[in-house]
């Protein structure tokens, strides 16, 4: 399923291509996010034109919202939303452990209430891999426990263990036609509990294998360690997927230590508040500074957005509450974050990562946020 | 300017063809509206996709945000939005009359707050003329008094004097390069101050002559009327624009009474509550009747959302609050409307205009308050 092309010679970074029922998806890639069954705010068009290889959707929900009566209705999770190339679906693990307010874990999955009515539910390794099936997705993820990042060594441990449980569990499962299944390693920031639960899940043989419990709001450093504590264990022919990050220095960064897929909801979601990300940064398009402005978000770029539309104009239609402007932003952060992931491959292909990397992560600018937990860790 | 083809034999349909400074506009048009310089949640390329010949802009809105300054550092109000065809201002008359909550009129115009901030602003005939002059438009049009429906007699009467006077300062302003400027012809429904005020308009000589005054909440038999009082005034060699009107029924029973131009924003305000235009009426398709209708929108409707999406995946985004949704709905609908326009255009070419026409109105079923209006009227 995963071809490993080629290995950067002075980075862990990997160039490599993922088979899927759908087609193939050329790694590293960016997998734009459309949790119900939409990437928020954009058209299948736009998506193909940005060259998307694959989307995520999410069985949280969906299963909740429109329902799995509909989809399978529909044909699947493709037919519904007229996406015909390649879709991995997270298996509801964190939003179990997010959304849902009230939660009670037993042996085989977690007993919950809906965010959206209340109502009971229950989703474990059975559960999420049924949904998955209906759905059709190419990559089906599996049900995993997935703690905050400061939960106590003690709970770590425990999701572990039942994340472990819940793996072997899920892999017995029925599949759709041709569906991958990942296995995702959590331990938080533990090395000890992330190598205990690669170690087990590397056993299982999955399809591929993902680094869950980051994006959890832990600091920076811990999530770059969860990986770095992560990867070593991983096998070299088969696919990492680090989920739900980042930005797209992070998701350099995370290349470079040897991931080749990614999720993140940034792009579409500071979009909606104006913010678009470019190779120097975020720019928070409706500034002052903005507001006769009418040069494109970012030279040279050839999204749709920066090809038609000024940011004085970009900042009017933000200000003015107009659907353009977070359509506009969202096109060209989406755009950003698959091409950034796309000249990766190319350099990768050309010999010339490293190089490409450190300049790109010299030009980046963090947020400020990110800035001050490197401090904290540098005089740690 | 307008060049009068052709006629229809059964009705008093006309096929024309519009030149301004920026290209043909073949008439009967719809023309949507881009408000605050965006036709809301669409972009210029599905615009064009659907045939969009004019669009328009609105002097109150624009003067007040972003503000002339930065549209005249753009370049004007095309290069602004990135919008290469012909577009038609309005006055701010209409929006100086139903948005500023605090006015005074005087001899030379209106002293009112802004609806945003609440400061200090005023409007006249000079004042809107030098406005379109910066936003560059190549249809503006004259500065009005636009009053409510039920406005009592007097009121009407010191309307049509006042736009009368306007209309005549607004004849005196410097213009754009090409730009042409239309009379606006008030008087309600009465039809004496219908004649007065079009006579008085068609003396200045006006690139083409608008009936306002309507779709100021009057119910639809009022509205017939207000135009059919205007029309035999009106010369037969000028356009003749119904301002802010209506369904696509509405639309062609107006072509029908001889005009030759409408905007409106219906297509793209109903679109975000979730309602559908179609040749037999709106649709709400945020009902559970959708929820497994696997059809398009409309069979044999060729835009965009019905050639890839099913009423139930567009019910799901509406729903879920997703974009998409009110995206597509927006891209039906108004390519429904310029359709309808176009649909007209060809069948008084051919010379079928009348059978089209009253097929059209057969099969659509107008919503209940329009039909309680017209129940109200035949039993006067």
């Amino acid at each position: 399923m995963f071809e490993l092309l080629k290995t950067d010679s002075q980075t862990k970074a990997r160039l490599g291509r993922l088979t899927t029922a759908r087609g193939i998806v050329e790694t590293p890639v960016y997998m734009p996010v459309g949790t119900q069954a939409s990437v928020k705010a954009l058209d299948p068009r736009e998506l193909r034109e940005m060259g998307t290889q694959i989307i995520l959707g999410n069985t949280y929900r969906l299963n909740i919202r429109p329902g799995l009566d509909i989809i399978r209705a529909a044909g699947g999770l493709h037919q519904f939303m007229n996406w015909e190339k390649p879709i991995l679906t997270d298996s509801g693990g964190f939003q179990v452990f997010s959304l849902a307010k009230i939660r009670k874990i037993k042996p085989h999955g977690v007993e919950f209430r809906s965010h959206l009515d209340g109502s009971l539910l229950f989703l474990g390794p059975k559960e999420a891999m049924e949904i998955q099936h209906v759905l059709g997705s190419d990559i089906a993820m599996c049900f995993d426990e997935c703690p905050p990042h400061d939960a106590p060594a003690r709970e770590q441990r425990h999701a572990v263990e039942r994340t472990i449980r819940w793996a072997r569990e899920c892999r017995e499962q029925p599949r759709a036609d041709g569906q991958k299944v990942f296995g995702i390693v959590q331990g938080g920031s533990n090395p000890a509990l992330r190598e205990e639960c690669a170690k087990a899940l590397v056993e299982m043989e999955f399809d591929g294998y993902a680094i869950g419990g980051v994006s959890v709001g832990e600091p920076e450093p811990e999530m770059m360690k969860a990986v770095e504590f992560t990867v070593p264990h991983l096998p070299a022919h088969k696919a990492r997927y680090a989920m739900g990050l980042g930005t797209p220095a992070q998701m350099l960064e995370l290349v470079a230590r040897g991931v080749d897929m990614f999720d993140c909801v940034l792009p579409t979601r500071v979009a909606r508040n104006g913010t678009a990300y470019t190779r120097h940064g975020a720019l928070g398009i409706k500034g002052g500074g903005y507001k006769a402005d009418f040069r494109p978000i970012e030279e040279n770029c050839d999204c749709y957005a920066c090809k038609n539309f000024t940011r004085a104009y970009l900042r009017h239609l933000l200000k003015a509450n107009e659907i353009l402007g977070l359509r506009m932003l969202s096109v060209h952060n989406t755009h950003l974050f698959l091409k950034v992931m796309a000249d990766a491959r190319t350099h990768l292909a050309a010999g010339t990562f490293t190089e490409f990397y450190r300049e790109f992560i010299a030009n980046f600018t963090p947020s400020q946020r990110i800035l001050a937990a490197r401090k904290k860790e540098t005089e740690r």
